[in-house]
């Protein structure tokens, strides 16, 4: 089953807001076999928004828009719809309600322009938007001989994943039922690269029955490998992945990050969490990335301490107990500096594990010999050491990222 | 001038990937009075593409592709460009020596496939890709009577973003001259709504000659005030943008954090450097994003000297000196505790200033009379501690990046 999706807003068009909700809506229905045909991101502009409709029905059966459903004058969003669909605007109560209720909450007035939100075309079905004020509005109609479905969710990225989610994707997989039952495994890889990874698949990939696929997707040094199944037997399909995600295990000993589809903090999470162990980290070019990135991971605060964001060359010798006199012969940027970090911040946070990072992320800053994307690495396991030197390409954002990702991945490696 | 863009590429559809591009590229060329008419995302699919060159021809003269470049066999952008505008595959020996040279300085060896990137339309005219090895073509077309332009970038957004930037929309430009000059003015409020900064200047906007427009563009709480001008004598569109752009920053005394088009955390470096103070974050709830977005800006160490993300209460104690009875009488997420937080970690990294935050991120951790998304927050100047009590509402990441946001603008305004 194929959706078109229609991202309304002129901020989506001049780059002040990146559209993040077509992707969330992908990642939803990919799991039930659906998937988007197309993306189009449009103006608050009634010409724009009826063309994209049509070219979108000319392709699908159902069309999902989001956003330019907000109380002001710019978003047309319903009067475009209305138009299309027919019908008037007439007042829902209900969602009068939950506009009040949602208002009261917040502590806000509710004043003319947001009551306006009750009113909704006659020729749609609402589904209330039970975490904002923009009603969902569902309508159908038949356009050249075939039935169409359009559902218009507000474009707030949480309002719009978690309706659509909870509510809009259950309706539409109803109202479109399949007798395909859809299986996915995942694996992720690290320590290889993609072309070899594929090489050591190539057999494996020959052979696998038709009704399953394989996905290389790499990112940041790790391959996340997907199998994604569809039949309608549902016990056959779920012993077909069970068995090739099996031999897709056996094929990688010791480039094994994780035996399901999570970020690799979530993987040394898991890894510190079966092991009883405590994580601190000791940040330099990183700046903070890494336990930014850890923190975001709900739940994270049972084996993550805190870390020492050791910028100024100051804070490495006075909070990590860096030896001065190392700085001065190697350079703040070497590996032995980045060993001393890491078993210092062990020792001053009281951490079983650490992981440390001192690099040049860009664009200035390369000396003689370290050139921009130069970042050493030390992860620490009760006083047992791991370092490395990287050089990382890209800009400022990519060094930052791509090092972060290194140095999760280098203590998850430790631990497996 | 409008344009089109169109992405291309299965990982968009599928949410691997965000198209970050189109944002990019939008505000390169608003800042030339260009604007993006829309933007299609479509498959690594023949028709799809054809589909979407025609329905972008049909709105604007230009076309800008981004993605669907790469050597292997899913990438197939250059052979609908082919069959749409003519001609045959060539070998570009200027375009196999970026390719060889790209190789040899990353110290990878070229295979057929990389190779083959050498062979370009007889049609198009190549733009040497100084960043990477995907050539960019630009092509020309009569069609349906007028002349239409359509230049394929690579999709990888360090390449397409620079390559845009520094020499496709130059060409463009001269392509497409205008008479026209453009301007731009941009104010940083803090502190007030969004509805009372739009009636504080009705009668100012009522009053704004035809050719100047003001753009409101609020996020977290802080407004982003943007005046934009055209026209063809460029001293007097000067001299009027200054004279009201004056005027805006006399309407809001106090309320002012920065008056240029910046972000809050290079509009506290900037302030920092000016009184030359330093600074040091204190995080909890915030888990280190603070320092990892003031570690973003390149340049930040002349103020930036680290930070102490203290996720557990062990660490607050340990590294910040926070009084463990005052945890204790008042509980962690409480203005006490980020007071000591705040004067501790300037004690500890030896700076002038601080931030420090402690929160209930999400989903979990609520405890009575504390919701979550409540979060503490104070900021330190020389001793001297302001601190407040928020309640900012969403999932973890927006709770985690509202916090960061307030503690930024907290302490930019002591400094105002």
């Amino acid at each position: 089953m194929e959706i078109s999706v229609i991202a309304i807003g002129d901020e989506l068009l001049i780059g002040q807001v990146v559209d993040t909700n077509s992707g969330s809506i992908a990642r939803i229905i990919e799991k039930s076999g659906w998937s988007i045909d197309s993306v189009q991101t449009v103006r608050d502009d009634a010409d724009s928004i009826r063309r994209a409709i049509d070219f979108g029905f000319s392709r699908t059966d159902i069309i999902v828009t989001t956003g330019g459903l907000g109380p002001t004058k710019d978003d047309i969003t319903k009067q475009v719809l209305l138009d299309y669909f027919g019908g008037e605007l007439t007042l829902n109560s209900e969602v009068l309600e939950n506009v009040k209720s949602v208002f009261s909450r917040r502590g806000l007035t509710l004043n003319a322009l947001t009551s306006s939100q009750a009113m909704v075309p006659s020729s749609c079905r609402v589904i209330q938007n039970l975490v904002g004020t923009a009603p969902i509005m569902w309508f159908e109609k038949n356009v050249g001989g075939s039935h169409k479905v359009l559902v218009s969710l507000p474009g707030v990225p949480f309002e719009c994943v978690q309706m659509f989610d909870s509510e809009v994707f259950p309706q539409l997989l109803k109202r479109f039922p399949s007798d395909l039952h859809i299986g996915h495994r995942c694996v992720l890889l690290t320590g290889i690269t993609e072309s070899d990874a594929a090489e050591a698949l190539d057999r494996f990939e020959r052979a696998l029955p038709p009704y399953l696929h394989l996905a290389y997707l790499p990112k940041q040094g790790i391959i996340r490998l997907r199998l994604d199944g569809k039949h309608s037997d549902e016990a056959l399909l779920n012993a077909e992945l069970d068995s090739h995600w099996q031999e897709i295990i056996d094929t990688f000993p010791g480039k094994i990050l994780a035996i399901a589809d999570i970020s690799p903090e979530e993987a040394l999470i898991m890894k510190l969490r079966e092991r009883g162990l405590t994580l601190a980290t000791a940040e330099s070019c990183t700046g903070g990335n890494i336990a930014h990135r850890i923190t975001s991971i709900a739940g994270c605060s049972d084996v993550y301490m805190g870390s020492v964001v050791s910028y100024a060359n100051e804070v490495k010798t006075r909070l990590l107990g860096v030896d001065p006199s190392i700085i001065e012969a190697h350079g703040v940027v070497s590996e032995p500096v980045v060993e001393q970090m890491a078993t210092g911040v062990c020792r001053a946070i009281g951490t079983d594990c650490s992981v440390a990072t001192s690099g040049i992320a860009g664009p200035g800053g390369a000396t003689p010999g370290k050139d921009v994307g130069t970042v050493c690495i030390a992860a620490a396991v009760r006083g047992k050491v791991v370092k490395a030197t990287y050089h990382f390409p890209g800009t400022r954002d990519r060094v930052i990222d791509r090092a972060s990702t290194t140095a999760l991945t280098l203590l998850a490696s430790m631990l497996s």
